[in-house]
């Protein structure tokens, strides 16, 4: 019996840890509002979510709460989300740091690969494999290190003082994967959601890190501008179609560079629990 | 000194566990054969792959690459495959089994909640959600308990005498969703690859475990076998087009269920990590 009190204690606390994260708040919401960036969970009393203090059950909880979480926005299941989870700061931290990270790039690029050496390409020139390049190409981590990995809404004049700085370097497995394609005759064409202002620094970044040679860059020009990145990279590649090429590939790690309109055959999705572009 | 044998042999199984993960076999392959069904890693020689001789780095490796695999299969970045790495076997049964599972299951089922009381319902009735069937509505993980979890390549006949028997549980959290999707006035469309001649026991099954009132039940025709799944069902959602019914919501467990044409606003990926369907 003296344990009885403990065990209130813990039961209390899985039913709140449960709670916080199975009932995210009911919103009123109107037409079409899944398409607008939201926070996920929101942020949680003092004392709720004290992580130092949990025993191993709920440690363990946590983990597989948070593998559950990673595994909705890599699936496409999730609603449009701002920051990641207060709880999964270290998950995720630890995911991009270590070697599940890579080994998940190394995985899409190789199956990217093993598609790309299967499919017959024509003489024409017309096949076509596109990337994109934040995430994909090429990585942010170093400044997504001082920005909490995720757990900072977005801040656009930092990330942007970033990016001018043209340091951000290759996502090996995708330049190898560049490479092995541009090889087996693909025209590559480069589709991003960075605006045509920034053309010069992305040029000077890619070039930097060992991305060469590819055929089309196309940024947002000052009619793209307010355009989900989903709608404007499908209008982009309904231009590639109707100039009469066929996109067989597409290597993205927002499903808003893979879903849409003129969809590629096969799409690859590298990993990204950092961040949501819709 | 005395320990450098064990530090190669260590070396040596880290060096064979890496190659069984990355390497899959090159195979001569032909145009479009990304969409017929091929094992995605060959079975091991004797020795290699005997879990119970890991230390906990190579445990802790293991984990890693399942889990990194599993996260292919729900993305969608796999080449087909017929059946589950013979590595992944115990942790493939440990997520189905365990809490896992269920709390993906919840999660899915909750989101599409969400966004299913997010949208706007027309008042003509022709708004539809679509649900797959089989790991989707209906569980079969009593028949994979028996084969494997997904180790044992696919039997049509052994499958078939389970599914005759009408005795497959219902997936909690989607049935949850699909008497709320009901009440907030959407169409329910049940769009399955089972065939025609299981119509009986399908409905008999789905009686059995609670699900009732569907608007449509839609199975492969004579005409639709032999078509890949994600041909039948994009031809199946053209149809509803045609006939008027906007489709707001997708639930499967495949991709095939998913993609292709007349897509829906939104889809949810159930995970289901013991079989592929093209």
């Amino acid at each position: 019996m003296k344990s009885l009190p403990l065990l209130l204690i813990f039961l209390l606390s899985c039913l709140l840890f449960s709670i916080s994260f199975s009932s995210p708040p009911e919103e009123s919401v109107s037409s079409h509002s899944h398409v607008l960036p939201r926070p996920l969970i929101i942020e949680y009393p003092d004392g709720v979510g004290e992580k130092e203090n949990y025993n191993d059950d709920q440690r363990e909880l946590l983990q597989l709460e948070c593998t559950s979480w990673r595994f909705a926005v890599e699936s496409n299941n999730l609603r449009p989300w701002k920051k990641i989870p207060l709880e999964c700061a270290d998950y995720v931290k630890d995911y991009v740091t270590g070697r599940a990270y890579k080994m998940d790039l190394d995985r899409v690029s190789n199956e990217a690969s093993f598609f790309a050496r299967s499919v017959q390409i024509g003489d024409d020139g017309n096949d076509v494999w596109v990337f994109d390049v934040d995430e994909t190409l090429i990585s942010h981590l170093p400044y997504y290190a001082q920005h909490g990995y995720g757990l900072e809404e977005f801040d656009s004049v930092a990330f942007d003082e970033w990016v001018d700085k043209a340091m951000a370097p290759s996502i090996e497995p995708s330049l190898r994967l560049y490479e092995e394609v541009m090889s087996l005759g693909f025209k590559v064409f480069l589709l991003t959601g960075r605006s045509e202002k920034q053309r010069d620094v992305t040029v000077q970044n890619l070039l930097n890190v060992g991305f060469k040679n590819w055929d089309k860059l196309i940024l947002r020009g000052a009619e793209d501008h307010g355009k989900l990145a989903t709608v404007y990279k499908s209008e982009k590649r309904i231009e590639m179609v109707k100039d009469g090429y066929r996109i067989l590939g597409n290597s993205g790690d927002q499903w808003s560079d893979l879903l849409g309109s003129a969809m590629s055959t096969r799409s690859f999705k590298l990993p990204n629990p950092m961040y949501y572009i819709p």
